[in-house]
């Protein structure tokens, strides 16, 4: 397993000392199906998810002490550029409390998570609202694939009439692997064909069916080798959490809280300068938590494209470098296999609407350690990971975050 | 003095607990000149500030262990609507650290300022780098204008045409205000003729010069009553800092390190919902740093407009409601009087480039609390207050940040 072999005495950026008021725990969720809602503004979709937390939580807004928020396009597809959470949380009553805005591109809704987890390690607040909110449709698409590419460096050359930019340059990683492991475009297909199976599970899922592997090989061709099976969608949706102090859910004797065990943040660096964000990130994860990877029972991680997600078994350590391909062609991250990943159809099928897609990814692990997801539950699931990617620059995730969660 | 009067038992939105690490303390400071910088990139004025602060602290770049970053508008000015401060700090060796981007509108700098302290008692990290940076300044003026819109809801409607939508509807306020107390406009320009002053004592400062108060009410009109020098200018620059913890502090005897006694974020509330966000959040930054007004021996408020810094002397409780033109009549607030305010020459002289200035106003106080400040020295300033606002929503900041700073 990778990560014990990590020499975590790297310089990490974290040292995090020995001031630790408790656990914080999750005791709601709620989130709405990802999906386009072209019509939605974001203000109805946030509404919806926090309500559904607070519902979730069994409290109301008056218990909520601060609330973290995340969104990461707004400005360019709403033209809300400031004040993004103020606005998205108008008028249900939270008027008064600290409102804090996070944005780390694709990672945004977990690094929103982060902070609020911070706060209340900090003993600033009892019981702290995440909301994650995005809107990516536009009736121009063109708007939409624009805003996307922003999670790279801008004034780096980007060819303006590419389909995808951001993807374009994510390809060039992709080939990269390819011609390195004995990973084939079939696996990536196989990642697809899960994820979709995964997804027609899952009532909030923006897709999900059957599909065929020959079918994502037919589907057209974003960035070669990637099709556009191979890609999450363009969706919108919000998904919101209620996390409080281990004082607070002892005092309110709730009994379904999940614990966060590990939240951690990293930035990419360059290739040259030793382990990438993803692998830094896992070792940090798993040795804050007291874990292993093989403590994990189920997974959520960010399959923003079917590709990224045989990588991800690497980077976390289930599996040795260039062995990520084993995981999906012998079935063991299916559903009903030893470590299911992304059961809830993942960002290929459940959806990824930026902001929103850490916090969602949460929403489902909560939902899994509770035992609440029906005919996609992971039976018995006691720890689950989170792993949340966001932007590209210089050759490596601009941002990568994992949660570790117990029950 | 207001807030000894309040009861800060209302929902407050901070139950503040009792896990505590110790104090947070600035060790470096550093910021370009504010100006218009219409050619030199976002990342250029990061990297100078940056450096200055880490300098200014004695550390180097691997000392640090995680970045806050604040910018308000990059995603309309340049494009970059994503992963700002890993974009704007690229290159400079900060790869592989947690780095966080926060945006709350005007009062963008000091949220990163206290995510950051909060991440420091949390007991995180030892030494955290904030950094706040902007371009306004755009070919396109219009463009400018709209994006500074945003930090109202854009969804209310707008006048496409005005010349400055945010001030429209800033200036509103500013009418019923002067309808109701024995304000006057020469009053307003009192303020300017203060902050000139005081800003050209400043060498950072964007403006800053000899006017009179007919000179101030003769430019412009931009949003009556508020003439063209009654608002502050567009600008570029960036600020940034060193946090570290108590005990690295005292493990490194560093001398000079100025003490960050409360950090408070409040968001507005309709005005029929009792204490508005100002206010609350000054009686909560008092009441943490166990002072009140009368111990502040030097302010930074946000005057983006003059108007502004009239009504922040009575929300900040220097004097009760209604009466904030007393202060700069009988120039109390002036260098030299008992309580100065905005030695830097505020918003007005200095400058406002939105997610620079929060970080900028504690750059000035920092200096201001160990003496360096030359002309505009506050003598044996010990004391010092830091308010930033941010954005309009019903009727109100969107946002409000205070720091008590002490020496």
């Amino acid at each position: 397993m990778l990560p014990v072999l990590i020499d975590v005495s790297i310089k990490t950026g974290n040292t995090f000392g020995g001031n630790d008021v408790g656990d914080v725990a999750v005791i709601g969720k709620g989130m709405t199906r990802f999906a386009k809602f072209l019509e939605r503004p974001l203000r109805d979709l946030a509404h919806e998810a926090v309500n559904a937390a607070l519902g979730d939580a069994g409290l109301s807004v008056a218990d909520v002490e601060a609330a973290y928020c995340s969104n990461a396009i707004a400005g360019l597809i709403t033209n809300q550029e400031m004040v993004r959470g103020q606005v998205a949380l108008r008028s249900m009553g939270f008027e008064g409390l600290p409102i804090i805005n996070t944005e780390n591109a694709c990672a945004s809704g977990s690094t929103a998570v982060h902070l609020a987890w911070t706060a209340i390690k900090a003993g600033l607040y009892d019981v702290v609202l995440v909301l994650g909110a995005e809107k990516m449709t536009h009736p121009d698409k063109r708007k939409t694939a624009l805003a996307v590419a922003t999670a790279l460096d801008v004034e780096l050359p980007i060819d303006p009439d590419a389909k995808s930019p951001f993807m374009d340059v994510y390809a060039e990683k992709v080939r990269k692997y390819l011609a390195h492991s004995e990973t084939t475009v079939e696996d990536f297909a196989r990642v697809v064909v899960k994820a979709q199976h995964n997804g027609s599970l899952n009532p909030v899922a923006q897709y999900g069916g059957s599909v065929t592997v020959e079918q994502v090989l037919s589907s057209a061709m974003i960035a070669d080798p990637l099709t556009l099976m191979m890609c999450s969608p363009v969706g919108d949706g919000a998904a919101a959490l209620v996390l409080a102090s281990e004082d607070f859910v002892k005092a309110k004797g709730i009994k379904n809280s999940v614990t966060i065990r590990s939240s951690v943040v990293q930035s990419g660096s360059s290739p040259d300068k030793g382990l990438q964000a993803g692998e830094r990130a896992a070792a940090l994860a798993y040795e804050r938590a007291g874990i292993g990877p093989d403590d994990v029972d189920v997974i959520e991680l960010h399959d923003a494209t079917a590709s990224a997600e045989i990588m991800r078994y690497e980077s976390l350590g289930l599996v040795p470098e260039g062995e990520g391909y084993r995981l999906v062609r012998d079935g063991s991250t299916e559903l009903g296999g030893p470590i299911p990943v992304n059961p809830s159809g993942g960002l290929l099928a459940r959806g990824h609407p930026i902001g929103a897609t850490g916090v969602g990814q949460l929403v489902e692990l909560v939902g899994q350690l509770r035992g609440e997801c029906g005919p996609r539950q992971v039976e018995g699931a006691r720890v689950a990971l989170a792993e949340n990617g966001g932007g590209w620059i210089g050759g490596d995730s601009a941002v990568e975050c994992i949660h570790v969660l117990v029950r």
